[in-house]
């Protein structure tokens, strides 16, 4: 692509919002089942020009969740019904190669990429918690051989997808031929994991394929990303960190023969927006009180793979080994302790408001000014928003900051197409030829 | 429930139409992935005042498939875009308990529920053919397996349908406690087929539970049924046949302990409406001109189980093994074809016609009576309308023969309640006391 660099964004939807206390915020609406609000936050997305909304999912619940994750909608209903209420921006959601079946897989994003005229995203996971297998009558696999898993589940996905070509579906009236035979593609795969016939028993979608987002940034993670994704959502808590991810992902894909451009990179924040540094500080601090040890303690050893209540929490991170199920998290989480000198205290609280991502606090400059530090210095092409709650947490996004980054240029005024591979800038993928 | 007695109707919805040629009619609009075309469908059948819209699904495709079952929307994503965009009509879809996960089954009606405000059905299915393992990385279990498996799913759906209280997400901003945990089960299920932990990520859904609908009707089927359904879907050739069925399934009703009239048995029946039963045959012969023997002949063999390249076609059907996979539809084919002394071809066109449904042909009063004759005479307590084609098909049907079975007292002209559950005169489950 030839056209100027933007930033892109997505807006990470979360019905109790980001921070784990947000929902109790004055102002929050806390709708976990509350279509109505998540429509609502969508649209004001959309009005604000975002790439997409995008949707996170486990497959397990809790009173001791995150209140975001204890109850959500499925989110590939949510998405089809969010289609319906949106009319340009994209539409991503999360399902897992761990505990999903490519057939399914494909069929569903390919069916809510043609009820939103090519709008849909699939952001694919390989599940982080060993307890989900206890939901599926299954044992949950080694972190690598997930990722072996993910490799093929994702070729036999993008396979199915071609099942079909564009002009497939002639319905002859005349002739009497609903679908030329010649243009179907039996895809017979057979390999490790799978073993997938075909066709896919829907036409070949509006943007050919729907987007591939891909969320896990070790090293298998990177891999996989660099082959098939078009977007990478990943958690960085600092500019040298996310600046090395961006390098190291990047020449992976161009080492695929791809072109850098052609792979958004795009971190997790959580703004935080006063009218001065001290009031966005005391807006944190505001929710923070509301924190306590005993709910956020859950979520950082979630995200550790290690029970931490042997430890004295006031005391530093005890060295652990790496819990190879959570590998990329894990790693962030311990070397954001060592790098700041927090206690367990102190790292449990930054986990329960921000989960492992970057926190910007500040004004609406120095929110926009970081963003460009972050795009400019190629640690981001774009960003997945979290706000601290909605929609509250949204709209002074996209009412302080949002216009700032659109008078400097960083962001689109207008969407100029209407698919979201048209937002990202990525051409429809041609059929593989026979 | 001690109200009248009234027909239950469904429609049948099917992108390309009922009558495999009902597409070629100049009249028809065929779109398999044509969202605006099922939409207005779906908006007639309400306005019209019926109880459900119905999606059938399958997990294959070939060009040589029913045209509306070579591509389709996927019926969850297409449930979950439906519920937007009516009010008050029932949405039920088929997944196969074969080829699903109870975790994700659950969650996903469950979420259709909440959008559609307690609109949700669940038209269990064993999934007939075997070639559908194919695409699933295994191999297909034979059909009492299936059901064996398929009663151990529907009990783990049940179960976790049931794992938050309806009053379990307080959401209490000054105590801080999202969802109670005194209000959440953990369903904890072992037995021989799944293993499922719970609970469930989705709150207690409108309905308590969405509806289940039961298809499939040899022995293990019925069984099935009488135990877990609020609605059977079956295919019924004559007044006699579904008289028995409809005996048979009730009597299995009662021995369980539930009220006969807890369970509705809705027969598919595709009509062909004219102003005399002349034109209402002219009608059919116009549609069945464009069934060549190479486009029905598929049909018939998938639903006997058997190859009939090597008999002659105006032959009679040889004496075949009842194919095991496909008990009640074999069953009812080849006692079709006994009765009325068919010869191959012949029962080809009717499969290609109603797929082994009840073809009402005559004017509106003579379908009017049919209906009347088969719900007087129990043997059916409602009906599945397949209309040939869209939409012309089915608006026949609303303007010509709804009002006669509305004069007739036999059918509501009002909703007189919100959810699918008011429709069918069911009462909301309570929650298992523990
Ligand atoms: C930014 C980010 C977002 C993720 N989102 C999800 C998610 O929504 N659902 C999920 O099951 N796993 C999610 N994961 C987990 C990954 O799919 C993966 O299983 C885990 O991170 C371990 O892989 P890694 O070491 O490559 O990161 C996410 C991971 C990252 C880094
Ligand atoms: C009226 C009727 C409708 C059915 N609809 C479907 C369907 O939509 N999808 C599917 O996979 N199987 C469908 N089936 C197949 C059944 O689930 C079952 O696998 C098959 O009929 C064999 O079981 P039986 O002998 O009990 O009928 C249907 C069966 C009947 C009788």
């Amino acid at each position: 692509m030839s056209r100027k660099r933007e930033i892109h964004l997505g807006l990470f939807l979360q019905g109790a919002g980001h921070h784990v206390s947000g929902w109790r915020h004055p102002h929050a609406e806390a709708g976990s089942e509350n279509f109505d609000l998540l429509r609502r936050v969508s649209q004001i997305a959309e009005k604000a020009k975002f790439d997409m909304v995008f949707l996170a999912d486990g497959l397990t619940s809790g009173v001791d969740a995150h209140p975001s994750t204890i109850a959500r909608f499925e989110p590939l209903t949510l998405l089809a019904a969010l289609a319906l209420v949106t009319d340009k921006i994209g539409l991503a959601a999360t399902s897992s190669t761990t505990y999903g079946e490519p057939y399914h897989t494909a069929r569903a994003f390919s069916s809510i990429d043609h009820l939103s005229q090519g709008r849909a995203a699939w952001n694919i996971v390989t599940t982080s918690y060993a307890r989900t297998a206890n939901n599926f009558s299954k044992s949950h696999p080694e972190h690598d051989e997930r990722y072996a898993v993910a490799e093929e589940f994702v070729d036999v996905v993008r396979g199915l997808w071609d099942s079909w070509d564009d002009d497939a579906f002639i319905k002859n009236k005349q002739s009497g031929v609903y679908a030329d035979p010649a243009k179907v593609h039996v895809l017979d795969h057979k390999s490790k994991f799978y073993s997938v016939k075909g066709p896919l028993n829907i036409p070949r979608s509006p943007q050919g394929h729907p987007i591939l987002i891909q969320a896990g940034s070790s090293g298998p993670g990177q891999d996989l990303a660099a082959r098939t994704a078009d977007v990478v959502f990943t958690a960085q808590q600092s500019l040298a960190e996310a600046q090395a991810f961006y390098k190291s992902l990047k020449e992976r894909v161009v080492k695929l023969g791809r072109k850098a451009d052609d792979v958004a990179v795009m971190p997790g924040f959580l703004p935080v927006i006063g009218r001065t540094a001290k009031e966005a500080a005391d807006k944190l601090a505001e929710l923070d009180q509301w924190t306590d040890l005993k709910s956020a303690m859950p979520l950082l050893e979630e995200r550790i793979g290690h029970s931490l209540t042997d430890y004295d929490p006031d005391g530093p991170l005890p060295d652990l080994p790496i819990s190879d199920q959570l590998r990329s998290r894990a790693e962030l989480l311990t070397a954001l302790a060592r790098r700041e000198n927090l206690t367990i205290r102190q790292l449990a609280l930054r986990v329960a408001a921000g989960r492992g991502h970057h926190i910007m606090l500040g004004t609406p400059v120095e929110i926009a000014d970081r963003m460009q530090e972050w795009f400019d210095g190629r640690a981001a092409d774009g960003f997945n928003v979290m706000p601290p709650f909605f929609p509250e947490g949204l709209e002074d996004f996209t009412q302080l900051v949002v216009p700032i980054l659109q008078e400097r240029g960083l962001f689109r005024t207008e969407y100029s197409g209407s698919m979201l591979r048209d937002h990202l800038g990525l051409a429809r993928p041609a059929l593989p030829s026979v």
